[in-house]
């Protein structure tokens, strides 16, 4: 006897298996797409390693508390959570693998004078509320801890220009800023914490005219906004440095000498990269602490490297130090050679 | 004014920062195991590419549904399973990689003819219910699709010790065994499911006395019952077969000679490993459909390598196949290499 249409259709639905696809966000890497990243992966950790920076492991979830004490709010928004069954205790998938190196270095390297060079790499998993969909990435990244100062800020820089190129990257440019200057900005603002949020919502949007009505509404003094609008015009090559010395009060010319400090001393290195500096760059206040950087290159839209200064990150974890390092996004890296490549176009499954 | 002593307890308990521990099961590698490690999968998956696997990347979770097509009831009760938060739907952390790669080869390579040799390395992680942990575990695997019959099983599992070999492991033992020997067997008791699994249950433990009451419970005919004792016994070199055929009745005498024609065909690739054959061993019984296999060396207590064919696992994502694969547990494998050289003991920070 034939089923009645509508019970027909729900014993199908019954039946038929679930449809193969996978979560907004997650993808399978066929052989020729897995090869261009792991060989990408392999160059890297290869030139992180030639410099003295040793390889570890951290595992791909741990409690949510402690993995957060070392994530600024927008990563930590971007955590992808869930209850671990066996202990109903909140875990996190890794949104960031560099919180775990700073709770490694605070166990494991407590003891350990000096400086600490490790290096990584690994998938995180973040989630984008906005899009409604998490991505899963592969980081390459180093930890530099236990050196103070430009020559730590330039050792970095340096071996991220280093690794790009080693990879295959032609046109290597690295921007430079330094929150410290935003720091010190909104300090002088006296503002209230959302007042303050703002402020920096509108200057990392590079909004001049909303910044300048706001900042006008705020009652917040002729200098020190003069200053704030000044920092979004200042972005150019390393000699708009010279300018912002110029122009900006007193209270910044520490952040501007430990610029001038890192261009000199990433100079001396003879990088093939070209030096960028952007001091109206605030994104990542709540992260880092002194000089942030950011490495573009032919055939990525976006940044392919991100780093900087967090001199307060360890102290979270219970081992003050100061600390400076980057990641780079394997996909964003295997996406510029793949753009500036014409030969293997076409060429992935 | 001093704090009352309660009142100080929870101040100092609300500024303290949270312990540092990870999750159960979860653990960071420092340099020297983490280089013992990516060594390890290095060489491993260098065997599989130079023996004409290709090597594939998947993601770490999946809809549950899609993961659990691929999963035998074991490895589904093994799930770490949690809500998605962009879309309500559960998704799972993978406790096994060889579903994904079904799924990899029933949609890229739904039309492609022939063998699909591909290969694998990534984290799984398995919920341990009675240990109320769960385990983060790195594999690295095979799988062949499209090709049956004992070349194919004599192809993977050489690989598999060559690649063990290669590594620097010795004394490689394989064990093989044989799924539709017990598929067949509990076949001929034509019991109710219950009482299939409390009999597979038995046959695992080898619980030779529990078997035999049980079957007598069961009013199991002589012939079967005898059967069933016999498999128990027949564990040995690969000379054990010839006692199997004439032990076990003609129902049987199908999968020995496959083991035979594999032990054959492994035999003829000359391989610097022991083969062992083990007719009891009846776990895996809801995945594997065919040979089964595990390896063990010296230095680790358990199989390091574990495998086997499952011909309807393709089928389960809608492009029937004939498959066989494996893989290895790199923690085991690094375990092994640490305990079989002396010198690298006390070695790991």
């Amino acid at each position: 006897m034939a089923l009645p249409r509508s019970k027909r259709a729900e014993a199908v639905a019954k039946t038929r298996p679930p449809e193969l696809r996978l979560p907004a966000g997650m993808r399978d890497h066929a052989p020729a797409a897995a090869a261009a990243r792991l060989k990408a992966i392999d160059t890297l950790m290869r030139a992180f390693q030639q410099a003295g920076f040793e390889r570890v492991l951290t595992p791909a979830f741990e409690y949510e508390e402690v993995l957060a004490l070392g994530l600024g709010a927008a990563a930590r928004a971007a955590t992808v959570r869930f209850v671990e069954p066996s202990s109903g205790q909140v875990v996190a998938l890794r949104p960031d693998i560099t919180p775990q190196i700073a709770r490694l270095i605070a166990t494991r390297y407590r003891d350990v004078k000096g400086a600490v060079r490790l290096c990584y790499e690994g998938t995180v998993v973040r989630l984008d509320t906005a899009a409604r969909r998490q991505r899963e990435l592969s980081q390459a990244g180093v930890e530099l801890a236990g050196l103070a100062g430009p020559e730590g800020d330039a050792e970095v820089i340096a071996l991220g220009v280093q690794a790009l190129t080693a990879v295959g990257l032609s046109r290597v440019t690295v921007d430079l800023s330094h929150l410290g200057l935003a720091r010190d900005l909104l300090r002088g603002m006296d503002l209230p914490p959302q007042a303050q949020d703002q402020v920096r919502r509108l200057m990392a949007k590079r909004d001049r005219q909303g910044l300048e009505r706001a900042l006008q509404e705020l009652k917040v003094s002729y200098v020190v906004k003069k200053c704030a609008l000044e920092m979004l015009q200042l972005s150019g090559p390393p000699s708009v440095l010279k300018a912002a010395r110029e122009r900006l009060p007193k209270s910044a010319h520490g952040a501007i000498a430990e610029l001038v400090d890192i261009v000199a001393a990433v100079s001396r290195r003879g990088l093939a990269a070209d030096l960028h500096v952007d001091l109206g760059e605030v994104r990542g206040f709540d992260y880092y602490t002194g000089v942030r950087f950011q490495a573009f290159v032919r055939g990525a839209p976006d940044a392919v490297l991100r780093g900087g200064r967090y001199d307060d990150l360890l102290g979270r974890y219970g081992r003050p130090s100061p600390a400076v390092g980057f990641a780079i996004d394997v996909e964003a890296v295997a996406g510029a050679l793949d753009a500036s490549s014409p030969s293997t176009k076409n060429n992935q499954r």
